[in-house]
């Protein structure tokens, strides 16, 4: 079998589909049934009817968050409709429950508008501790994340911009450590405009990086003020500037972040980087530049995808599932800004310690030490369900 | 502990809730996760693109109910709106996995109006392979329910409607047997005009049950063709009669059904009805009449009740599992009223055959029989996934 025959029958054998819902519970007899249904369920019933923060006591509320699209931005491949997500939601309820036990509900919306979008989850919010929005296209996805997170009293929180911003600003930050550079003063480029270029570039500035060293690239071009045709979102990263081109944009940049499409820079765009310049090149599967091209133009960079395949790997799966264990643990009522920085910092702060045995193993490496190719930690290190999820309970807080 | 306290710690302990959603396919390694997520998982996404079917191959949906309630109608409880109904839905879900091996996502729906009701179900349905509603108030209930049955190509099915009259018409078509009564001539009074109480006198009269020998009662007394308090779905069983009481309906009666509340039926009244009497008290968890009373009010009825505590236990657990499993192998588009009789048949004909060991063995019982004692299946007879869903498939498709 081939990968395609592979991922095929994966999801086909022996039963279609990857998610089970299963009882917690004893529910093997007459006895264990009068429990869990009528009539011991009348109980936990009256108790949620008096408080409504018994549901946080006796049902799955708390541990339960919806992973919720509507198709129009699926991974790389665009808008191909509420069901076709459905694999794609599937996974990241595995996802979340294999990293941080986290119970997912995957919830495929075929709305008629963006409000009908957004009416739907709002209406539906009651069965969730949290809500996960995912594959939603600019710039309808701020619309609808705003909105819910401003009529919803759980965490909202929209995967491919927060997510996204987070690890690429761990995984940046410990690159500048690794290059001896300052978030503050180098120039940056991002390649895309939407949701997660805009998201990433708005954590960095929190974090320290200058609006001013901030070049935003669309595929028109570069993002200035002379455009007349930018959305809102955009025009808030319009500057004025000569630069026209990526190529323009890439001369004497320290960092470029690619989230956008496959081959969309060149060996001669890395060459006019400044020297020990970043690339982070994370368009999926197939990035900006592959890293053996990126390492042949220069031997100065440090280079990440978003791929398992290279080192530097700038994976989701780092974040969501972990800030989204530290929310509802500590019953959150949404993941803030302040939140979102303490993920990057305990995510940055991990790939600096020794790595342990049974993480080289799982990788089949004999080490790692954080450097040049070891920037950020790997998926599987057991230690993020330890550190990340009470630093992101603690910040939210603060 | 007493009941009540065993039901609450049943439900919060070791973790809040009952239901856990996990991976059906492996998920260990790297390798793993590259089929389950990115990249691998663009395949299946690719094939449903192409085709919408292939979601029946490659996701859950097809063996996914989506248990939806508003909580309007919580068990006998009433009116407590959707949160307090999650534990109600999250067993139902325990019961169609346990007994049909169906996924199920409770989802508890708070809507401003019965149009926003349905129209966030007809967003979210993409999600489904079925769709049970659940503890949804007359007549409400009726609109939603036919509105969402038009409007999707799944299976709705509202269980307190329709998986009430299945149970309901399989037991009394046995305990007229026993009697030796017809359904075509007898003379039946339903107490509670809300869902059960209409959706199982329709499905009586299909199978045979005359209009001209049913008297509905409501709290306000007969349903009569003078009242003029009545709703659309009431007036249906509008009938000229002198009748106004429940007593005066119970009169020379065979057959007796209460889906309405607690100690409402008398001894007085069960003696005044017909020789031979069927006392269907299903009022939970408080029947109309305790079988104590009933039995030392007359020696010759037969009598049923909603509790597993006596003999006859009326039970919905008998119908729902087995209906959708049928329905969802068939991948019918609707669970027709053929489908629905498939059911009642189906039941009536098991509980007429021996009784297996390890059916007794379960109930702590060492003989069960067909006769005044034993008019319907057990919930726990293995037979019942055997049986049912083949004759609801093969009703799908006549």
């Amino acid at each position: 079998m081939n990968k395609r025959e592979q991922a095929l029958a994966y999801h086909e054998f022996p039963k279609p589909g990857k998610l089970s819902v299963e009882s917690s519970k004893p529910c093997a007899t007459a006895d264990d049934l009068s429990l869990a249904y009528s009539p011991g369920v009348a109980e936990p019933v009256r108790e949620i009817a008096k408080d409504p923060e018994n549901a946080y006591r006796y049902t799955n509320k708390g541990n339960l968050v919806a992973v919720i699209s509507d198709g129009t931005a699926i991974l790389g491949l665009g808008n191909l409709g509420p069901l076709a997500s459905k694999p794609v939601m599937e996974g990241k309820g595995i996802l979340f429950k294999r990293f941080a036990g986290i119970d997912v509900f995957d919830i495929e919306v075929n709305a008629p508008s963006v409000e009908a979008f957004i009416e739907t989850v709002v209406n539906i919010s009651p069965t969730f501790g949290g809500i996960n929005l995912e594959d939603i296209a600019a710039p309808h996805c701020f619309v609808i994340e705003k909105a819910l997170r401003e009529r919803l009293d759980i965490p909202v929180f929209h995967d491919d911009q927060h997510g996204t911003a987070v690890i690429i600003c761990a995984g940046l930050i410990n690159a500048l450590e690794v290059q001896s550079k300052q978030l503050e003063s180098v120039q940056i480029v991002c390649l895309g405009a939407g949701a997660a270029g805009l998201a990433s570039m708005r954590l960095l500035m929190s974090m320290g990086a200058k609006a001013e060293n901030i070049l935003l690239v669309d595929s028109k071009g570069v993002i200035h003020n002379e455009r007349t045709d930018l959305n809102s979102y955009k025009q808030e990263f319009a500057c004025k500037t000569a630069k026209r081109t990526l190529s323009d944009a890439m001369t004497g940049a320290d960092v470029f972040i690619g989230v956008s499409g496959p081959n969309l820079v060149t060996a001669e765009m890395l060459q006019a980087m400044a020297p020990k310049p970043v690339v982070f090149a994370l368009a999926n599967p197939d990035p900006e530049i592959l890293p053996a091209a990126a390492h042949a133009a220069r031997d100065d960079l440090i280079m990440a995808t978003g791929r398992s395949d290279y080192p530097n790997q700038v994976n989701n799966v780092l974040g969501f599932p972990f800030i989204f264990r530290g929310a509802l643990d500590a019953r959150a009522k949404e993941i803030t800004e302040a939140m979102q920085i303490a993920a990057v910092k305990a995510l940055a702060d991990l790939a600096k310690e020794p790595v342990p045995e049974e993480v080289l193993k799982a990788y089949n490496l004999t080490s790692l030490a954080f450097g040049r190719e070891y920037i950020l930690p790997k998926p599987f290190d057991p230690r993020l369900i330890e550190r990340i999820p009470p630093k992101v309970a603690a910040a939210s807080k603060a």
